[in-house]
């Protein structure tokens, strides 16, 4: 068995904003020289998550970032968490802070369309990804 | 360390459905031989997704279906992707593509009322479950 | 390769409530004495989920609990299951059973203000979650 990780760096510019990175992970999927096995993203954030979606039109995350702001708002009446970004930590835990993809062949194993999105919601800041990949 | 791999075909009937595939990736899992480890199951689509929930009363995964599309209709006055499917791919990041499931004794380790469903948000099509088992 | 597993005993007091088990989760990872790996949590229900979120101020988790019961209010005129508690089933679904977190120097390695919440949809309950380590 072989366990390889690295850190990745993820700038953000916005307030919401979803960063490809797919080339990243698959960057650390070539160093890891695993040929079969589990690629593991970690988010350690609590104001961010990591999904899958399309890569192809941009507006298809554009519209994910819309609906989330009409579904959660950045302020309602009853939110009492002080630093007022509770909408940012309802939407990590909608979304998610884990993923797993697959690695054949010493490469990411995507669908056609797919690609892996960095999701800022409470940017711009300077953000961390987590990067395992576990096999043979 | 073992790695064992299939690939599912998943015929949908409906614009959105659940679809049990339990019993096949529990014949994935019997397929691999492993006895103990994590089953991995991917969807790689942008506009369907996998989850798990109460398989023995079929309106607990309609009721699902009905309140996602009153939580995110199919059609919204903002939604810019031209392919009109903008509800699949926000359904699709909300549920989430990947999901993992322990394997013990050769055989999925699911809590007693659990089944495996793909969520079809955008069909009828032919869609794919990639099922990954990694143990000893 | 060695893998390690336990079954952590969660009680909850309220319909809704989020109950912080990463030092539970910490424990497991210890016994297991794995130094590198991965830390999977599996929660065995389907009025139930497992969510990483910021564990300093509790406003957060009630945040998110407040927002959930808006988004997926107790009852709807369309559920059918009868049951009643098509809610929890729908939160569930949203939020996940299954994650994912990285283990490294034999212990869980989490992102500065993130911790482990078992996120109960219909207690009072008994419940369990799995616990499942893997690596070297």
């Amino acid at each position: 068995m072989k366990i390889y990780e690295e850190e990745l760096a993820v700038k953000t510019t916005k307030r919401i904003e979803f960063v490809n990175i797919t080339h990243k992970v698959e960057e650390v999927v070539k160093n890891s020289n695993i040929s079969n096995g589990i690629c593991y993203i970690f988010v350690p954030h609590t104001t961010a998550a990591v999904t899958i979606n399309e890569d192809a039109d941009p507006d298809v995350v554009n519209d994910i970032i819309s609906k989330l702001n009409v579904l959660v708002p950045k302020n309602e009446s009853f939110y009492n968490h002080i630093e007022g970004n509770s909408d940012a930590h309802i939407k990590s835990s909608l979304i998610g802070v884990s993923l797993e993809v697959f690695v054949n062949n010493k490469k990411l194993k995507l669908g056609r369309w797919q690609g892996i999105y960095f999701c800022e919601f409470d940017g711009p800041r300077y953000r961390s990804v987590w990067v395992k990949v576990l096999g043979e």
